[in-house]
Order: C-alpha cells, then structure tokens, then sequence
C-alpha cells in the first residue's frame, strides 16, 4: 500500500504542462518543499519507472510514464460514481481477494478497488490457484455493499463478467465469450476469471468482493506447461501489448454503470448482456454437480445466476454449482 | 486466547485423586517441572478462580473451580465428534464472531468453538448490539466448513436455534420457544439470540460461524434500560445459577449430534424440532421487509429457512428477511 500525495502534486504537474520542462523551483514551490525534497521525490518516480530528463538550466521533464497500476494513474478522467473512488495499489500481495476481504471487515467503503502488480495465492475458484506473474496482468477486487440478500449475490458473478467483456470489447476489439460460472474466453480459451467471496448474514449481505484476474499482456511461455484448461491473454490475440491502465480505466467505469443499474433495476440489463455473450445457449451440456450429472440444452441464466439446462424428461433444472462441459 | 497444558495436567492429577492431598513433590514429577515451577502454576490457578488449599505436609488440595468457561473444564466428559474438539478462551474480545471469522480465514478446522467472557463489541443481527456483561452468561461462535450451497447456509441458523433449547430444556428443564429469524424466549422474553455469518464464493459456502448469546446467569439489574423488547436469564427464570460449563458442555453436545444428522440427512430432523418450539405457527404475523408489509398465517418454515406466511390471498409467502410480529 502506498500512499502518494507528493508524487501525485509532481505527476500532475507534469500533466499539466504537456511535455514541457517544469523547473525544480516551480515544483518545490507547489509542493512547498525544499529542492532537495524535489529531487528525492524525481528519484522515486525514475524507480517506480518514469523516465525524467534532468536539464541543469531547464529543469525536470516527462519523457514517459510506465504501465505500472497506480492509483493515480488509473484515476485520470475516470468519471465513476462508486467504483474506483479509493485505489489500494499492492506491489506484491498474497491475494486482492484476502485484502479487500480485510478492508470489508474493517469498514472500507463501497466502491473500493485493491490492485496487486503480482499475488502470492493468487485464488481461483474451489480453491484453485490463479498463475498471477508480475507485470503483465490486472488482479483486482472490488467491494462492495449491496442491500441484498446472500442468495442474491451470485448474480454480481455475471456483473463482473459482463464488465471485463465490455472492457475487452471497447480496448481491444475482440469478442470475448462467457463460460458459466466464472470464465471469460477468447477462441475456447480462457483470458479472464472471476472468484467473487461473500461475508453475510442470515438475511443480510455484509459485503461482496468481486475479485477479477485478466489476462492483458501475457506472454505464451509465461503459462505453465501443465494448466489444466487452454488459456491466452490480450496481447497474444491482438498480437502487441494492451495498456494495463487504460484496461483497468475501462473496466472500473463498465462495472461502475453496471452496478448503478443493478441497484435500480436489478439482474435484468446483466443477464441479458451475459446471454448474449454465452455460446452455449441451445447447445448440450453435461454439468457434474456434486451429487449427480446433469445433461441437456443450456437455456440461459436463471434469476439467481443458476444456469438453466432443460433435460430429456423436459425439466428446467437450476444448476448453482458444477462444471460444465459441452457433449 | 491461553495454552494449558501445564495448568490442564494438574487439574487432571487433581481430578484423579479426587479431593485428596497432592504433595507437590508428585505433581512436579508429573510435569517435570521444579517445586517452585509447581507453586507457580497453582498460584496461577488460584488466580483464575479455583480454591486450593495447600498444607505444609500433605501438599495441595482442590477445594472448588471456579464456573470460568475453559477449555479443560468444558471438554472433562465432553463427547463430541466435531464440535468443541478445539476450544479457544479469551476472558475478553471484541467479539466471538470476529475472532471466528479471523481464525476460519487462516485455515481453522471445522468443529473450533471460541468462547469469551465478556465482549466489547457484542454483535446482534443487522449491525445491532449484544448486551454482554462478564461472568454471567455465554458468549460462543463455532466454526463450521459444511460443503453447501451459500444459499442453504440460513439452515444452521435453526440449526443452532434448535441446539440451544435442548440444552435449556436438559439443563434447566424450562420450555424455550424460538422466534423467527434467530431470537429464544421464554415466557415471550429473550434468553438468546443467533448470529450466523458465513464467507462464501459464488457456488461454494467457505465457512460458516455460528454465533451464539445465552443470557445465562445475568440478573435483572444488569439489563439496560433502554432494552427494546423483553428479556429474560435462566437464573430470573428459575430463581438461581445454572453452571456456565455445564450448559456449554450440553449446547456442544446437542449442536454436535444435530450437525452429523444435518450433513447425513438434511434440514428435516431440524426443521421439525424448530417448528415443534415456534408457538407462532398458525397465527396472524406481520411481516416488515425492506420493500414491503406481508399479513398472513405462518405454516411453519421452509427448506431454505424462510418463514413461510399464507396470505389472505391464498398465496404462501416465503419470507428470507424481515421483522415478525403477532397481530
């Protein structure tokens, strides 16, 4: 966790002026500190991965800003209402998802968002591990607080996917497809996962985390040889790297409006876009559940996020939790 | 939070010889500690409350335990196959829910009761508060890890609810009723009150906590004033203490029996031990929920743990959430 204020006065600064030389008076002066302390807080941003050209009679200049996830960087111009409005950036932490679970218990408002550069136990879902390498993905949860019953909360599962669709829709032009529960894929493969956690009450959800991992710039043989399902990123779609901050940007204002929405009208607008986005709708499925193994046409979603798979016998069953697989 | 294993053997060795002399040249080659080691831990014991009587010749004498709720006492005779086989004891927390849910992050095995004396930050349902003054009464979560849906975790509400008057009812041979959602009465006045949370993903419940309040030995002094509804203690009731550990070992007991029945056969033997307490089945309630008022007869309760409510327009209500009232 960082806390930036000096650094976010000199980037800002920087912003303003376009590219231009800004001189270390100018600098300490805003920040109302010595030129030396200018000098230190130059040296942290060149470590953090800004590239500053130091003139003796011009001063200080911009010259590039690493993709690096820091708050302040992801909150230029982005106009969320909820989400986002406080960042917690983690260099290296165990899990996003443990973090903000953290932060819920101790009161952290809605809205916010925790970002890891690289996560320790990285989770995925039933305990499995999520490969989170430094550098070149986005790991991040968001809490929150909605006013809603526990059984309810599944449904915030799809709001996340259906933002991290939209995000990968409106930055990289490709076509991302939903795998029920928790997967977003790109040609079969899986770019994205979701691992939503819960801390509730009998009647009342305390808070919700939706914890997301994508993808972004991934490189092939940064995937471990022996992953148990085909996986890609952004960047081996695309063919070049994506902008992590501009992904994170987009993702942060796709959910921001899904929740408000969510909130008036409820599961609708979320279900619908999901549907849209599963091609496995009309096709046969086997899901193994705990107990048993169900096989037929996926439907679409139910209200509660179970899928609906229409079975020989003409049951709509409501699976809430197994895999499935196409037959 | 306190380890015992030198306290706990000489409390064995006490309860062994049963009343009679233990020179302290037995007990310290018992614990292979030094005589002054021995002097050590029985001071300790004498500060937790035990009486003990030492004579220089014939050495050390337990003459009365204190009703403090440790670990050692609570598990003496204690047959369970779950429940109660770990105990933690803290004289004081913040909250028993709080420490179970902290220690159910780190891995802690299913079955692990914390139990404290007193809380400081006592939680109610819906962020309200618990009154819970020290000495008197029981203040106790259990953490369990079932593998079931996040949507059947309401069930070990009634689960606990049901656990709690069998123990009243062996204990102090008085009729507790339950009242929906999470309250015990007697004579239509609180005795206790469940508090169950759970952290779950989306399709996987991860752990449950039972939460549990018993107004045990409390007196009518020590009820705030400004208390919004009845209460009562099993001291008020039956005009004098009951012993904390042994209305602890007893609620183990039955929440232990009632959780291997719940795993191998489901909500049914709970659901009609909680119906066959609820006096309100068959009667006119009122029903606040967020959204709406519901006026109607109660059936009983539903597999889910809703209450279900026929309305005057022959529809069976199930209420997830809400306030009940008699009309």
């Amino acid at each position: 966790m960082t806390t930036l204020s000096a650094r976010d006065t000199i980037l800002k600064l920087f912003r303003k002026t376009k590219g231009c030389f800004l001189s270390s008076a100018q600098i300490s002066s805003e920040l109302g500190v010595s030129r030396n302390a200018v000098w230190k807080q130059i040296e942290n941003l060149r470590e953090l991965g800004y590239q500053i050209k130091a003139v003796p009679s011009q001063g200080y200049q911009l010259v590039s800003s690493p993709d690096t996830l820091l708050p302040e960087e992801i909150q230029i111009d982005l106009e969320t209402k909820c989400i986002g409005r406080e960042i917690r950036y983690f260099p290296e932490t165990d899990s996003t998802n443990l973090q903000a679970t953290k932060l819920g218990e101790s009161g952290a408002m809605e809205g916010l968002v925790v970002i890891a550069d690289q996560q320790s136990q990285g989770k995925g879902r039933l305990g499995r591990k999520w490969i989170s390498p430094p550098n070149v993905n986005l790991y991040a949860s968001i809490l929150l607080r909605p006013r809603i019953l526990p059984s309810e909360a599944p449904q915030l599962t799809f709001l996340s996917a259906v933002g991290i669709c939209r995000a990968i829709e409106q930055l990289a032009g490709l076509n991302p497809k939903v795998k029920w529960p928790n997967d977003i894929t790109l040609h079969e493969k899986k770019v994205a996962g979701l691992l939503n956690e819960m801390n509730s009450e009998t009647d009342q959800v305390n808070f919700v985390v939706l914890g997301m991992g994508v993808n972004l710039n991934m490189s092939v043989g940064q995937f471990p040889k022996e992953l148990a399902y085909p996986a890609t990123s952004l960047a081996i779609e695309l063919g070049h790297p994506v902008s992590r901050i501009a992904f994170t940007r987009a993702l942060l204002h796709h959910i921001d409006l899904l929740y408000s929405d969510y909130l008036l009208d409820g599961i609708s607008t979320v279900r619908k876009a999901w549907t849209e986005r599963c091609d496995w709708v009309g096709r046969r499925v086997e899901v193994n559940c705990h107990t048993q193994i169900i096989t037929g046409v996926v439907q679409g979603l139910g209200n509660d996020g179970a899928l609906l798979v229409a079975t020989e016998c003409g049951i709509i069953e409501e699976v809430l939790a197994g895999d499935v697989q196409l037959v």
